[in-house]
């Protein structure tokens, strides 16, 4: 327990402690927080009480302005800091507690806070882990027989993704223009996007020091290359979608905006939350083979707020549980070829499906590409509104407590008036 | 004319003067220079010198390690430090000429320096904007009747590539370890890749100012945003790009390394040899639409150099200007969803193949699928072996001179071993 105040239903407990970047009006200087209850623990404020034979050298991380530097650092020095950390916010430790005139400097209200970028993310990558997701979207873009293509079961699919787009939570997202054609229509036309959509995804990000041009990380080291997490609402335009991704892959249907929650909740910290691996069939080729429990039981849903409206209104749920493929063995691929990774990577895991028609994570499944409509309070949606705020949460049930990520939101704006 | 003297053959006279990043045994520090003949004018050591309206204020640009910070200043600042230097260099001019102790500075030999990537890469984007190249791909994956995609005559079709792995000429290759699968065989198998392929391509780094999410380049204004070009090799792993590349595009394939010519040539140095652009058909959507020629003249080759021998040998001659999409058209279609530009990203223009056979930009294409055999010197190729260096060389063919891009060098190494 901490003697900080935290609410039964916090997402921020001390056994959760994750990092982010933050400013306030007072400080307009972004720096490095672990959020606990509805506080912030300043850890620039407090960086010379963080000591440890793998941190006392490297204080410096706690003074950047992104997490980059920490996330280099390993998991020795992640660990040692969690432990550190969860001392000092303890109810029985002095140290902090009594120190009044300290306390008023290390701690802000995140109500006060504004939330900034965690890291600097070099190269973005995004998966295509869940087989329901695959499944839907492959028989709707190509017909029953060919939904999950032969490569699916057998490799973690995945594309790189757009970094400099990548938001935090509460940048709104502009409605993108593009070229779209319609299935009966002769040529494209060029318009704003019609069939606006979310992806309910959760995304990590690589930790631990720069890999070389080459070096390949093994299954079973995969793990000392995985810092945290984040909810991710890789946002689509399924039209502009449709029209560019062959044979290339998604481009401008996806690189107008990436929303990340600002929260990076730690591997430690989801440790408790570790459970057997889902069954793969085919099995896995050896070097994609790993039997320690990776996949997370992490309870995720989506909502939508209109415009105008107080209330947000659920539209999924579903559970990371979900995923086919691993993080382990996103990363293990990712670095089969010799690609090098460097801390701060940010790798999505791919929209979370579940199995029932509820537990979808994109619109495009939910309404089935618009033939239903899915009730939002007193309205329906197929795709989404200008207007709309869309809400990811999720979190982690401990007993008697939770591991939570915050939200990830962004409201969507219309389409930019085009003045040429 | 320079008073450094400028071999008649030479890629760099003093109408070049492209930008690089180097360092010299003596003085490790990456620096800033501008090569002219065979030496180097370091610019950290002149910037005093380099004065006028738009760059007097930003001289400390010429003091980084890479050119990010020059490439944000725009075009006037360009053109200004320029002429500038041409005038500096320039054998009427006595300021660098006579003053013996500064030249002893300032003047590196090019075989004494070590190149490093010129800028950091935010992110690198790779388009296919050969409609050669295009459809010879799209008849070996796909067949006679799929091979060009009914979107390519329409948009520059393009994805993103993987920036961290882009390194300099000079940089050596790993074969890389990955999945294929034969097409008889029922399921694949891992190994080292057995198709390993160069890509002639060229890529420009976007310059100018950061522009804002949401914000789209008109195209009359997409010029403002290119810096410059280099010389590039996408090396591809085919066997490995076959398996994977379904739905989502190239990603293994291509991310164990993507190698870049070290000078960048300024679009300025380039301008006398714009040549009108090739009749589009269908005729692009306006947003795409511009009259002003922007397709270059670049007499473009390949060379292989076998493991121990001494001999280059050509295998492909080809042309920039057989682009279909110009580097305008690519840009502004790239921010047409709003997504945002950094300085320092980098856009590759798609393998550039000509209408012969003897034009073809990759392996893939010269060997067609390894049906044909490609001479090299006394042996012959269908794809790259290990110890193959492969050599990309660029030039515009002045009056009496020649703007170059030197050469884009890698030598192929044996896959890596692996301990696990
Ligand atoms: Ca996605
Ligand atoms: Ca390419
Ligand atoms: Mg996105
Ligand atoms: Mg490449
Ligand atoms: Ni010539």
């Amino acid at each position: 327990m901490s003697f900080i105040e935290v609410a039964a239903d916090s997402d921020f407990p001390i056994q959760n402690l994750p990092y982010g970047v933050f400013s306030t009006k007072s400080n307009p200087t972004k720096r490095i927080g672990v959020a606990i209850g509805d506080q912030i623990l300043d850890l620039s404020v407090v960086k010379e009480l963080i000591t440890g034979t793998h941190i006392s050298q490297h204080q410096d991380v706690f003074s950047q302005q992104t997490l980059n530097a920490f996330m280099a650092l390993g998991r020795p020095a992640w660990t040692e800091t969690r432990q550190v950390l969860q001392k000092l916010l303890c109810k029985d430790e002095a140290t902090l507690r009594e120190n009044i005139a300290l306390r008023e400097k290390a701690f802000v209200a995140q109500k006060d806070a504004t939330m900034h970028m965690p890291a600097e993310i070099g190269d973005y990558t995004d998966f295509y882990s869940s087989k329901q997701h695959a499944t839907n979207v492959g028989i709707m873009f190509r017909g029953k027989e060919n939904a999950l293509m032969p490569n699916w079961t057998w490799l973690p699919v995945g594309y790189h993704g757009r970094a400099s787009s990548v938001v935090v939570s509460g940048t709104p997202v502009r409605r993108p223009w593009g070229q779209t054609k319609a299935d009966e229509a002769k040529e494209p036309s060029f318009g704003t996007c019609k069939l606006l959509d979310f992806e309910l995804e959760m995304a990590f990000f690589v930790g631990g020091p720069p890999t070389v041009l080459g070096e390949i990380v093994p299954i079973n080291k995969a793990q000392d290359h995985i810092f945290g997490m984040v909810l991710m609402n890789d946002w689509s335009a399924r039209d502009i979608q449709k029209w560019e991704y062959v044979p290339l892959g998604p481009f401008l249907a996806k690189s107008f905006s990436t929303t990340i929650s600002p929260w990076v909740v730690t591997m430690d910290a989801l440790k408790p939350f570790f459970i057997e691996n889902p069954k793969q069939d085919p099995e896995a080729l050896p070097y994609l083979k790993h039997d320690d429990p990776y996949t997370l039981n992490i309870n995720l849903e989506v909502a939508i707020k209109p415009e105008g409206s107080s209330e947000e209104y659920t539209v999924s749920k579903t559970n990371f549980k979900n995923l086919y493929w691993t993080l382990k063995q996103q990363l293990a691929h990712h670095t089969i070829n010799g690609c090098n990774l460097r801390p701060g990577d940010l790798m999505g895991s791919g929209t979370v499906s579940g199995e029932d028609a509820g537990s979808y994570g994109s619109m495009l499944e939910l309404s089935w590409r618009g033939q239903n409509t899915v009730p939002v309070g007193d309205s329906t949606r197929k795709f989404l509104l200008d207007g709309d705020e869309v809400v990811l949460k999720g979190h982690c049930d401990g007993q008697s407590y939770r591991v939570g990520f915050g939200d990830c939101r962004g409201k969507v704006l219309p389409a930019a008036k085009l003045d040429f």
